[in-house]
């Protein structure tokens, strides 16, 4: 699941990003990606002091950062220090990916071809992209929408009034009716009359076995990818924010919301309605009773409930004679 | 509201679901029912103590159940002694109905013939499924899916991109736009690699005078119907769970949530983004405030606020000098 | 965005209203309004003192309102007596425009003429009502319904699976997939065996450069109209009841709810899952913490938490030894 992408990248070269820079090594930037993941021929971004072990070893050929900051990045990587690094970024990003501030509609939508999708079941006003991928025996029921690029596994079961795109999905996954997978994000840079919509370019990975209820709805994520682990099932109205992780074997209840980028390990289970804050690390088989507000991490084997979300004994022992 | 089957049903013998039991008197099974609604030729399910008044006086001709809770059932009960009643629940219904574990979408739809619906009014695009029933002077509009065996009353108004399945429905009920409503409730047996998904063979029965805002998922019933009574109000994005009973006369706020199998009273009024705990009793008139986490019973004519809710008035004391 | 209506107004005289009532001045109804913005062919209503101001001065040529509250009424204003003011109003409603009391779908929907929409780019089975405008290089995703009267400005992006009514929406709007704009709010007169259904006359105004999150549901006002300012943004599954009317500049994180007719100032950000009850005045530059349930008014520049709301440091302090 790592090669695909939905974006059209321009070219450009190091010194077109920051012109006013003094770049001795000019290089054609291949791609924008966080310290861990970026390569030779890579920007990447540092504005979090809590990256600093990630910049003193990044591999990247550039980097965003700040004044502060500077004196944790690697020797090897060109720095660029500005004000305001995620408003550099998004700048970045917009030249590089012209398309991805806003989920513009597919307009190479078509009725599928029964010669390419000779195992595929389709019901009425199915609406496919270009070089979309759909495996063996799936079933895509009335009115859904796959766009361009995106890569369906085998045996898949799509409801009615589904939206995928930007989206890689593994074999057996189930998508019941109006699911919307792969949106962008909600990420953009205040301004006053006209804020800055921050480019994204990441992807949604659902791996194999998964469940995804009526009325979900899965942001990609903006450099970093979205993604569901196997066997992990979402109930109806789950609201999946950019760059989230789940891992495999959870259980997510009715309206539940995650906000961005944060961690969910292996066999989690979250009642209705709770909602996780961005930015956090909850370990494995940890249960989050329903309605419960998660603000901060969250060890292994753990039961929180409440809100904010305590220790579920603490919790009940709070609550015994109100 | 009695008589509709959604599913395909093959005809079993008991002795073909559990060929290892000893079994003297077999019988084709007619249905999976609940102890107290099963008849001689239904096979039931006994897995929690709180149901022994119905298991003792059930006329279920054969019931699965554990080691311990044997003693409470009828003598004339076949008894099926087994480690995990609903694995094997789950079981058994996959085997007597094929097609119940997934919303697999309708292929038989298609746009309606004027002849069969004179009085009926549509909107583009609208798909119907075999041996749908309409009303007189029902409107349903563009891009809306009733899929098979669906029975919809008079005068009843339904909006765009809605979908209805397994689904009865009375005189003058009004969707509005992007209800999805039968869909597959959320139960499985958890396991490794994929789960065991629980066969979904009820129902929504909705009364007469219904009003259900946009985006609400109202899931079928397991074994049991889902049912909302008459003249009850939904305003947008609620959820309710498999088997959910709401009575008449209540009033849902937008984004409330109710899990499975809770039970509500007549002249309910619940406020915005409260969330209703599955498996309880809430009785007649009574009055939740807007967010609150109801997670136990609650007698008539209560008035309740808080997460977890409590009366009102305490609610009010404990926040006073916050 | 003061002259669209959405709505057929019947020309209907006072006397006809009331037909047991005195009325020596008779004269046709030209609109319902609210004491502030009535005229003097229009009638308006009076049914809380909190509005005692605006009725001395109100300009309106008839008044709806209790045997209390008469006394407040200007002199020139005809008055007429009733028990119950909002059944009157809506039955007033019901009588001038006939259609507003449920959402009937459009059944003047076609695909668009490329005549017409000459720069507008249309994905698949777009459906376009009569007397749409739609400006400059606007694109619209596959699937999308836009009703009859409905005003979309310049540049705008509407994604798929879209529907909007009753609505006029500004220059470089972003609609992503699946929002349902510009529907019946949650608003009717509870009787024992059928609801009257409360006429919703409003619309749906959206300024420049807002971008409104998947999901979405914003419904249309009573007799005002719901306003999102300029440069507002809001993520996915966001709920807003009729007559809310938000500032500019404002951040709302997915899956918060807002009931009705609540005022909110410039610059407020409020996180995920956040509620807003109805009829409150939020300030500007206001934070409301993500889950909070907001139950009253809020001045300029604070930062809230909690359920109920209260503010940030004393939220903080009363959950540190939890």
């Amino acid at each position: 699941m790592k090669s695909i992408f939905f974006f059209k990248k321009k070219r450009v070269t190091l010194k077109k990003l920051f012109p006013k820079n003094k770049i001795l090594n000019d290089f054609n930037i291949e791609n924008v990606r966080s310290l861990a993941q970026a390569q030779k021929k890579d920007i990447s971004f540092f504005d979090k002091s809590n990256y600093s072990s990630e910049a003193q070893i990044t591999k990247a050929g550039a980097c965003i950062t700040t004044e502060n900051l500077k004196k944790y990045l690697n020797k090897k990587t060109y720095v660029i220090i500005v004000n305001n690094v995620l408003y550099e970024l998004a700048r970045v990003l917009g030249m590089i990916y012209s398309s991805a501030d806003i989920d513009y509609p597919d307009l190479t939508l078509k009725k599928p071809t029964i010669k390419k999708y000779k195992t595929v079941k389709f019901g009425n006003n199915v609406l496919i992209g270009k070089n979309v991928q759909i495996g063996k025996n799936s079933i895509i029921g009335s009115n859904s929408i796959i766009e361009h690029d995106v890569k369906i596994g085998d045996n898949c079961v799509i409801g009615s009034g589904v939206i995928i795109k930007n989206s890689i999905i593994g074999d057996r996954v189930v998508f019941q009716d109006n699911c919307k997978i792969g949106l962008k994000g909600f990420g953009f840079i205040p301004q006053k009359n006209k804020n800055i919509k921050f480019p994204h370019v990441g992807r949604v990975l659902i791996y194999d076995d998964v469940e995804i209820g009526s009325g979900c709805t899965i942001d990609r994520g903006s450099i970093d990818d979205t993604i569901i682990g196997s066997n992990t099932y979402l109930d109806n109205q789950v609201h999946i924010a950019h760059n989230v992780k789940i891992g495999a074997n959870c259980m997510i209840a009715g309206q539940v919301g995650f906000a961005g980028s944060t961690v969910i390990g292996d066999k989690v289970s979250i009642g209705g309605q709770a909602g996780i804050s961005g930015h956090l690390k909850i370990g494995k088989n940890v249960k989050i009773g329903g309605g419960s507000g998660v603000v901060k991490d969250i060890d292994d084997n753990q039961i929180v409930m409440g809100y904010p979300a305590i220790p579920l004994k603490n919790f009940i022992k709070n609550n015994k004679n109100k």
